[in-house]
C-alpha cells in the first residue's frame, strides 16, 4: 500500500461540476493499493497518517505535532495509478488491486480512520469516478508512505542487516546457512517484489 | 531521487501574497533529491518526467501520450520532504541533500529538462521559499518515481532474481558462492539502504 500525503491549507474533490468534498488545513491522502496488501497494511498506513508529525505546534517548532493532534481535516482520495509499474515510458497498472476488490477494502480502511480519530473530519473522495482534486500543498510538504514499515526504511534496512551478520559471525557454518540468509535478505524486499508478479501486459485501466 | 507526478488541468505556485509560477494542463512534479543521487538519476528522472505517457491520444485512448507529445506544461517544484525517513512519527530529512548542494543540482536539472523540451513550457517554484502549490489533479492521476529503475521496478527484480538463480544452477558451488550472491542481492537494494546512513537525530530543517 502506498501512500502520498501533502499537507494542505485547504483541498476538495469535485465531479463534473459538483463539488462532493472539502477540508480546510490539514492532510490530503491519496492512497494506492496492491493486489497483495493485507489488513496489516492498512492497520500500518492508517496508524502513521493520523500519527504523522507533519505540522507545527502552537509555538512554532515544526514536524511537532499529527493531524490529530492539531485537530485538522484528513482528505482521503483513493489512487490506484500509485500502484505504476513502468514498461518503458507505459504506465502499468496490474499490480494495483482490482476495483472491485479495493472499493470495499478502501472504504475500510476510511471507517478504521474515522473510529481512531473524528469521524466529521474524514472526508472521501467518489471511488472510480473522474475527479479533479484541487489541492494546496502548505510548504510544499509531501511525503511518501509505503506498507510495511520494514522495508522502506534504510535504517531498519541497515540495522536488520547488521543483525544478520553478528548472527552470522557467532553461528558455525552449516549447509542451511546460505538458504536461511537468502531467504531473510528476500522477505526484506517481499512486498515490492511480489506485486510484479500478476501479468504482462499493459492495463488500459482509466484513473 | 524521487519525484511525485500529478497530471493537472492547472497548477500554481504563490509565495506570500505573489503569484510566482502557473501552467494549464501538464504535469506537476514535485522533487526530492537525495543525498547519494547523482547525475545518473537526475537523466534518469528528467527522462521519466518527459516521456511518461499519462494522457489520452486524440481518440481518447488512454496513457498514450507524453507531457511532450501532447505539448503540455511542466510545473516542478522542489521537494525535500520526499527524501523522509519516519523515526516512530517524526520525519528526518538526514537522507534529503543540503539546501546548499541540492539548489544548484536542482537548476542543473531543470536546465535539462528546458534543454529536452520547450524551455517556456517548464516552469519552476521557488527554492527553499515557503509556497502554496496550488494542484488541480486531474482524474486524479499520480505516480512515484524513484531512481534509477533497477531495484523499485518489481518485474526487473523478479528477472534479475530468476537470472541470478539460473545461474547459481548452472555453476559448481565454491565457498565463495554465498558471499557473491550476498552482495548481489545487496545492491538492489543499496539506493534505498544507503541513504539512511548519514545521521540518527531528526531534522529541524522546515519546508
Amino acid at each position: 500500500m502506498r501512500a502520498i500525503i501533502q499537507r494542505v491549507t485547504k483541498a476538495s474533490v469535485t465531479v463534473g461540476e459538483e463539488q462532493v468534498s472539502s477540508i480546510g488545513r490539514g492532510i490530503c491522502v491519496l492512497l494506492g493499493i496492491s493486489v497483495d496488501d493485507t489488513q496489516r497494511d492498512a492497520d500500518y498506513i492508517v496508524r502513521k497518517i493520523l500519527n504523522l508529525r507533519l505540522f507545527e505546534d502552537e509555538n512554532g517548532r515544526a514536524w511537532a505535532k499529527s493531524v490529530m493532534e492539531r485537530d485538522f481535516e484528513v482528505l482521503c482520495v483513493s489512487q490506484f495509478t500509485l500502484q505504476c509499474i513502468l514498461k518503458g515510458n507505459k504506465p502499468d497498472f496490474h499490480s494495483a488491486m482490482p476495483a472491485e476488490l479495493a472499493q470495499p477494502f478502501y472504504n475500510s480502511i476510511l471507517e478504521s480512520m474515522r473510529s481512531a480519530y473524528k469521524p466529521e473530519l474524514i472526508k472521501d473522495g467518489k471511488f472510480g469516478a473522474r475527479m479533479q482534486v484541487n489541492i494546496q500543498n502548505d510548504g510544499p510538504v509531501t511525503v511518501e508512505l509505503t506498507s510495511p514499515a520494514g522495508p522502506t526504511d534504510p535504517k531498519q534496512l541497515l540495522k536488520l542487516e547488521k543483525q544478520q551478520q553478528r548472527k552470522e559471525k557467532t553461528r558455525s557454518k552449516g549447509p542451511s546457512e546460505s538458504g536461511r540468509e537468502k531467504g531473510s535478505l528476500r522477505s526484506r524486499q517481499d512486498p515490492s517484489a511480489s506485486s510484479g508478479a500478476e501479468g504482462d501486459v499493459s492495463s488500459d485501466r482509466e484513473p
